[in-house]
């Protein structure tokens, strides 16, 4: 059995530079080659749910999401997911019993020289191994609670929800 | 309190290339510019312990680094070291109480446009700040506990020590 | 007197990610740090004329750009610019004399790990100092004289006018 | 017939980090990776001669790269070249007629993430299309005539040879 199942949903973590239309939009997923770099020992299965902006998510991909984490036998879950409404997609999936859930992505696409795709996904891969069950967000070197965390956006990162 | 001290000691994740020596030496450690990077938003404080290659490390050098630890306030601790004799440091740690030492590193240094070591950093900040007080490695994805792990040089990974 | 002038107008090579935005806009052009990091060993001055993506810029912003060469006293002039209307700003400069103008860009920007701006610019900078007095663009590894050249967008790349 | 013809000859430009022996050494060129980054639109050959450190290379070295050179049939040749020894083998090909030969390299290895090396070779592929028939060395953002360039190994860059 697979020990730690990865899906992705798109986000700034996925975007990719299209020079015929001018701008970045997202693109494949990097997740594997990050994987494969950092030449990951874990037995882990990579699956593409969607290519979305996290603000262009909506209830039924949300549904889409649930339904494909809960179905899944891992019990180590991570999702790379855009920024904007991480913290709503992992409030929908509170009613999952049994399974680590650990959400991450990133301000800067993975693709720039400078990002901080790589270390959130090596933070979220532990995240994902060492939490009991439950699900959290796990960036900018923290994991929160679902419920409990919000994203600053003026200070570019996310804080505790009371904060 | 600090809650997280970070110590440097040296080994591939924080080699230079030096053009007037035409090798590859121990420079200063990327750490700071790694967390920068990756805006992180834990406290922490960073120490310089020493800058060699990890086969180059002294009784004298374990002795410096089990007083520097032992000595630290914080509870979270995490020791970036060369791969080769990682695993005797983390032996050589086993006797300090109450907190969580990560040893980790990179088999490519983290200046390098492919490298292990920011994914190893994310990784095992994330695993000094969840698991329970104790000695471990943080290496390729995974953790392991001091005295149950060894690197494997052919595969170029570590490895549980009965593997 | 300076012997090479670079002016930055935007376009993709400039691009930097907005997270706030959820987009990638014109920012700071990377030509000093390129220049720094190669070690560049000639006297250059650098100027930011303007950060527009080149579908954006008006007849108003050609006339600007003539200007800023036509009063420059460097003989040997370096223009970065979005790729979509090089060719025509390219023309708009033909009228100026005793001076070699080179205009360049990137199909991907420069912040990215894997793009063609730094070679460009390296590429460009080696044909301001080497071709005979007159207006180029300097592209894909090829130099191409202006009214000579067209963007091929489906292939992603400079090529003759007549091709 | 092909319009350049690429040698390469080893040097820090192709320095690859082994952990295995922790240290760096002449590697797989990344020249054929620049040129494919850079979309380059140039027909190009390209021929790895050997993979040395350029204070390793012999007069038989330096007689097999004076063979290659001549016997090729393209009139536009780059040799990627270790630097401590670039001037040596400049001066080496000075017999070869009607050709026009570009000597670059770098101070630093392509593979890390800042380095002069993408620069270096769009500078001198630039170089060797467009300067007249003759032996040059191409770095640091300047172009200079074989017998009139050495290393100044305290600045870490290329000089006139009277500087």
């Amino acid at each position: 059995m697979t020990r730690l199942h990865i899906f992705t949903t798109g986000g700034t973590i996925d975007k990719v530079y299209f020079d015929a239309l001018s701008e970045f939009q997202v693109g494949e997923s990097p997740l594997d080659a990050i994987l494969r770099e950092a030449n990951v020992g874990v037995d882990y299965e990579l699956t593409s749910l969607m290519r979305k902006d996290s603000l262009e998510l909506t209830d039924e991909d949300r549904s889409a999401i649930f339904d494909a984490v809960s179905s899944s036998e891992a019990h180590h879950i991570l999702i790379t997911h855009g920024t904007d409404t991480m913290a709503q997609t992992a409030e929908r999936l509170r009613g999952i019993d049994g399974k680590t859930i650990i959400l991450t992505g990133a301000m800067q696409p993975a693709r720039l020289r400078s990002t901080d795709a790589i270390f959130n996904v090596g933070f979220a891969i532990a995240s994902a191994q060492l939490q009991v069950p439950g699900v959290y967000i796990a960036m900018n070197g923290r994991v929160f609670p679902a419920g409990q965390v919000r994203k600053d956006r003026d200070a570019g990162r996310f804080v505790s929800a009371e904060d």
